[in-house]
């Protein structure tokens, strides 16, 4: 019961202001990073790691970035340390000289960015910390390899295991739901009136991956429709005025929208784990579904067909289908992966191309990114991770023959073109 | 609100077994460790996880022991990858680089235990896991290197900013007050009576961390008796027909008794955060308390008399108090850190020798190891920091007057010793 | 815990569907409410009441009138049972004649009433049935005697202690928050951000009644503004682009709006509990409130004034507060308590008349019915028991000497009219 | 998660010290009672009413006596108020007829109860007060009409729709869990192991009715056993060493053990709402479960083996099953029930005579009361509310064909005795 307290009041603290001293300390942030690593920062490590943090959020851009240099260069591998400690390793391999290497080849920032965290509601602002930080390492290699240490760190701390799946329902609280109104990154949601419509009918579900630290921030949701039958168009889907079915009466799941929702959190995949407990749970709960498909965008479509010189897009849908079939299962990049982004994240994932459907998406979006196609891509449990195997191994892609022979077709279309991707 | 579920549901499915698999993998530890590493691990990992989790704990201690050979010796650091790695690192810091140099750097059971961790009560059966391998690494080189690794993790998961500060008490679950009864380690509680004498009068108190994946199992936990003045001696702090006090009209807080729970989290240390944690939330909630002491044992005492050879230990509590200021504040190893176990801990946290009592435990066990004297360390807020610095960079130990006075006076008695400690 | 789980878990059936059979019984209204009084109800209860309540949810406006009309005729009390229990109560007051007159002076109704009660969710079934017999006993003798005896119910389920005070704010679950949308009754909240804003910052407050088996419902909220002085306009008071107070800063705790939310509980009085609990919790909170005050509408204000035949309404401010002064002081009922209702209810509650301001409500509403002004109720703790004495016995009303000033002032203007109130 | 909130910290209001004033209220309790139904109650009537509370709970018995005689004389019905409100009723049936005949027949106190009942935890002392109440009773007419007041209060608001199920596990919170222990009434539980053994097995349940207020006390509970098979011995299903099954392989569900905790509560009937709830939750969560039964034992039958001057209680198994047989569904008492208490609950309940056993129950109470004999009753589901409607209507008792051979054996044993019951 007390766990739940603590939960519950540490919420309250976040609401009702914080213990936390903060304060005054006059120290500039290199001192107080060195203070936090010394002696004293084992003992009284939350007051200079609160310090810091209050610093950090109260810096300007220069300030920030200053900050970030401060870690990425004297805090860095030494590699004439690391050089000697592995020396030393290979003339004996013995817990001494392990751990020696090992503390040599961690950066000392490591260390300073786990004891940042200890103060309440820390993760949270380290998570914050590293979208700046993702702003400023574009082109400075310093700092994109303190940005692999972040991603380590929170690789380890965003571990699966300590994830927690929550459903997002009508009854959850405002303040979350207002951040999955502003998550959402596929289809808008452009009202709370659109949101109920998305949550609270018992056809429709939404599930969203949480931190224990992090209670009211989900990191990535995923939004379900329970039918009969694979759906073909986002709009049917969405309708104001369409008439809910039992949820004991649908065969199919169809994950219609998938949003990452924290940028600090980029490269820390959730996607695929997210979906398949979500199937898995769905499973379980209705015995009815026995098909888990998409219903996707192809976000890059029409910018391939542009680049394929064939003249105006093509209206005729059969034409577009085929298209759309070829670019998802033939145009690759260099590395002989997908050029489709969607369409990598789900082929990772061991899904399959189920079908395609054109006037799918009539938004001015869809139009203009997909030329109004969509595409279900098929989670068949039975096969994802042979798939997903075959893909990730050799670039394989998974099909319907019904994709397949619509690819074939435009062949023809595209030997007009030189350039095919 | 579903957060709350979430955890609920959770231990609800432990109470009434799992949806999990698990079920009859054939394959072998390595064949499944290889494949969890592998593709196939990144889609149907938590199949795999499952699987080699339940076929550790069904294994016997020679399975187990060859379980850690293999991640000890086949998934090791390569020194050779590192060289080359480093090699290359040197001669440019790009972003790949470095990637490449920490993943190098990272042996890959790092990555196989993060993989481990993404089915639940993972982190539960790791945590077991590393108690096994302690024992088995005693004198074995690679199980020790092996455990630095586990050790790494751990420090990463179980960070301050993840754990949990519970009040236990008397509305606790009776299976997590069993596990206190279990885990006492300093004055066994010896029935269910006792431990609700240490939980509900108003003038105890009981805190515990937890980790948020592990909610019933406690980390550490400590017992708090507020008390008007300091108090010497523990059977009259814990007996029977004491009559309680108003916990307002308290002026000091005593932690007579500190335990950690779980042998495969040793080397992760909690306490210091636990003891500033609690007595800050104590001050908050109980503005009268001023003093914040322990009572604790002199583990090693008797020993250390004996060895010195005095004759027979003695009577003269005068005497035996001396000695016991003097073990405390100038009985070394030879690193320079003090004889007693408890005392570094305490030093280590920036605490001083307050008071030293004798007829203070009467218990079998405190006359056997402590010959019946316990001491007060003092938690003096203010100091703390400074103390702790002190004693981290040159081994300084803080004491009240009364007790080097009371050291000094021991040195007349052990002049007679020729080997004093 | 597992009260916990239970309630939440009791939610959560109602999202998805009840275990509760329904189903088809094909008998009728009366023959089930027999059988629900009868010996099968007292086993297959739940059964019944059931098939009661769903068949009473279907049915049209005058099957709903039939249902009550069978309550209010045929399970009255009968008079002649009654006199002859009377009778024999006065030879000889037993434990068994007393048995007897209790039984014969409560209508078997009230029975059926607490056999419905025993099926989840039926108490808000109740509710929602009453609020529908309010609507057909207008003008029916028997079916008011019907309502007698469901408020006599409603009084005992509902009575202060059931009650639970929760605080409404952005963190609470959009299915409230809705509610309270739907439910303000003084100030139209116009959007979700509005909402927002009179819950978010942290100088607004808003709390509510529940009762445990309606989670979901709240009964009665009150909508508070903490602020530096009593404020004289509700514009300025709910303005889009004003700055938040720190709480602690603040002097006065502002109640500027109170609705009641469930027509089924007419006649029920909460409002006077919530002002004082809240107030209550308030200074508990935040020791820096000194006054704690209203800002009401005078709804009936301007007909008043139209019925004194004093020309058009004036517009200078000092006449219209004299007037409102006078109005809400003076015009007395025949029975002889204030015209206004909400005066009535804060007088009623030992409150007193403490400002009035003109142009303190630009709104349609605002003018159409208070013709701008606003008045604070004052709400000084040491005196409302003494205030609401007086009122209750002889009618007198308190205000501050400024008000009686005001009142005075407009006795000249009114001289002109021949009907004073 | 608010009302989750104001639950926990109600719970912790209640440990750590109440906010209310309580104070030094100087006035006697029949000032205190005529304040507290007078006009200062309506504002005042919290602090009142705690004063009442505070003084009855330190009053001695005497005090108490006279507190209820208070209630009992001078606030009861008052004949000739009530005689002239039935005469107005009686000349014209309207509301306000109505309204005053209810006033006049209910008599002041019940109102008195209910403003008793607005401060937090005011329900608990009122169950305790009732519970004195009937022991100062026994003889006593007015006390007693009091007591029907009282039970009247308490039937409407612990009516079954407040009620909430739980699940006792041994996750349960301490101080609930040791209420258990307390309240057992049928076999005794002897230690906190004994329950861990009652609780933790996976083929073990415990349920328990609460109500919202009174979160830790539970009122009714029922241990449940699965097994396979209808057990013959209640040694062996509570054996220490027996080896559980799991759940999922029962086909029976034993309750084994009901008890009511609240003295207070008498007459107050649970036990049938608590077993049919069970017994339909067990249902649904094990389909497997096919029969419904108890292990019962017979509290009276060597009392009426005595009676029946049959000579020392014979001993051979057969003979003792038939008189059993025949004691359950022949002795009678005089108004037709049977004689034993434990029939009566059961087949007011609608259950049935299934299997009796002897050398059943060796405990030395077993032994003493029930001659070691116990019995099955069935919960037939199907045939519940037959059996409780004929057994309410002409006392027919239904049995298995054995059983009514057993009881015809018997009959041979009687008839060398005169007196059959």
């Amino acid at each position: 019961m007390t766990l739940l307290a603590d939960l519950l009041s540490s919420l309250f603290d976040r609401r009702y202001g914080t213990f936390l001293p903060g304060g005054s300390d006059n120290r500039t942030m290199e001192e107080l990073t060195a203070a936090l690593l010394g002696a004293a920062g084992e003992v009284s490590g939350s007051t200079i790691a609160c310090s810091i943090l209050d610093k950090y959020e109260k810096a300007n851009e220069d300030e920030k970035r200053a900050f970030f240099q401060h870690l990425a260069e004297d805090m860095a591998v030494s590699s004439e340390t690391l050089r000697a400690a592995l020396e030393t390793y290979e003339q004996g391999q013995t817990k001494s000289s392990y751990e020696a290497l090992v503390n040599a080849a961690e950066p000392k920032r490591q260390e300073l960015i786990r004891r940042l965290n200890q103060v309440p509601d820390a993760t949270r602002s380290l998570v914050a910390m590293r979208a700046d930080l993702l702003r400023f390492s574009k082109d400075d290699d310093a700092l994109q390899a303190l940005n692999v240490d972040f991603r380590h760190l929170f690789a380890s701390w965003f571990n699966r295991g300590f994830l927690v799946l929550r459903p997002i329902n009508w009854e959850n609280p405002a303040n979350i739901l207002e951040k999955i109104i502003a998550y959402e990154a596929v289809h808008a949601i452009d009202s709370w009136d659109d949101l109920r419509r998305r949550l609270q009918p018992v056809d429709r579900r939404c599930f969203a991956f949480f931190h224990p630290t992090m209670p009211d921030e989900p990191l990535i949701f995923v939004e379900v429709a329970l039918t009969k039958g694979v759906p073909s168009s986002i709009q049917d889907l969405l309708s104001e005025d369409r008439a809910p079915i039992a949820a004991e009466d649908a065969n199919t799941a169809v994950f219609y929208s998938i949003s990452n929702c924290q940028k600090g959190l980029a490269g820390i995949s959730f996607g695929n784990s997210l979906i398949k407990q979500v199937a898995a749970d769905l499973s379980l709960e209705l015995p009815g579904l026995k098909t888990f498909v998409t219903l996707s965008p192809i976000p890059r479509f029409r910018n391939w067909i542009e680049s394929k010189d064939l003249g105006p897009t093509p209206e005729d849908p059969k034409h577009l289908k085929a298209l759309a079939a070829h670019y998802l299962i033939a145009a690759k990049r260099k590395n002989g992966m997908p050029l489709d982004p969607v369409a990598r994240f789900h082929f990772g994932n061991g899904a399959e191309v189920h079908q395609i459907h054109s006037d799918a998406d009539l938004s001015a979006k869809g139009q203009q990114q997909s030329a109004g196609v969509m595409v279900n891509y098929l989670y068949n449990l039975a096969k994802v991770s042979q798939n997903h195997e075959r893909f990730a191994t050799s670039h394989d892609i998974a099909a319907s023959s019904d994709i397949k022979s619509l690819s074939a077709a435009a062949e023809k279309l595209l030997n007009r073109s030189p350039n095919d991707g």
